[in-house]
């Protein structure tokens, strides 16, 4: 039987030269791979407390959405700065080269409300990490980050120390 | 009873003075607007030929998300440039200051699969015939154009005449 790492295809020198990127379209694009990944995700949360799931643009969209839906929980964007038209609050992180900007809505996370954080992959852990802060400044509890892929050679979790992680598939590599 | 359009929240002056925003976040971060939202899309395509569900980024990814995997469906992303990994086809469309590009990857629809198009918004279609662009390139059939939203007084349907679209939600306004 075809397990979700299958249907990863990895795609070397994209985006610079020497980076494996691992594409996850593959997995979107057959039915039984996405269901896989869904399945995937809800099992992570068999033992969770959560009240909303919190979404990292953009990719983790597509896997938030259908996790939301098959949950029936509220979902709420974690997204690039300009993008949401309500009162905000943001959050820098560094890139390789300068920094970015992650913003959330200040009503979309209530005092107390158990969180969980989704995205499509665990890299360096600063997207997640700026995403910890998002939530935490909210008045939100992180309950657990969720990812389909991690990229354990770039040391993510040692950024999120403190917060339960779990990733589907995790690569040895960057 | 609520209905999907008390869920939507209207915000002036965004991205700029003059406009009138229609936020979605508000129908996501509450679970029944959500669940609604994805029955209204579920609805529309009831009596449609659907192979491939084809998702405009970003906020129509959460809604593609929920609704590829309700109706186990392939979901194949357009997304903004330089962001899709493997092999693209690439389109420009027009902005109302300059142009923008939107990509598929040259392998994300097969030849003669009939493919539903779903952005969170229709409104002056531009990007969604961009979109249909690429889909035909690529040797799909559009069977259908859905949207959570649409703005009549920007004329949409004029761009993409010929082509069925349906909206859940139509403001009459800009």
């Amino acid at each position: 039987m075809k397990e979700l790492q299958d249907y990863i295809r990895c795609i070397p020198d994209f985006p610079e030269p020497g980076i494996m990127f691992r594409d996850i379209t593959t997995i979107l694009q057959d039915a039984e791979g996405f269901k896989l990944a869904v399945e995937s995700l809800k099992e992570m949360l068999a033992d969770t407390d959560v009240d909303v799931i919190a979404a990292v643009e953009a990719r983790g969209f597509v896997f938030a959405g259908a996790l939301a839906y098959a949950l029936n929980k509220p979902l709420v964007l974690i997204r690039k700065k300009g993008k949401l038209p309500f009162d905000t609050v943001s959050e820098e992180y560094d890139l390789e080269y300068g920094t970015a900007v992650l913003e959330m809505h200040t009503d979309s996370i209530k005092k107390g409300q158990k969180v969980v954080i989704l995205d499509d992959i665990l890299a360096t852990g600063g997207t997640l990490k700026a995403s910890v802060k998002l939530i935490e400044r909210l008045g939100g509890k992180v309950s657990k980050i969720i990812c389909i892929t991690e990229l354990k050679g770039l040391k993510g979790r040692d950024t999120l120390k403190g917060y339960t992680i779990e990733s589907a598939v995790a690569f040895e590599g960057k």
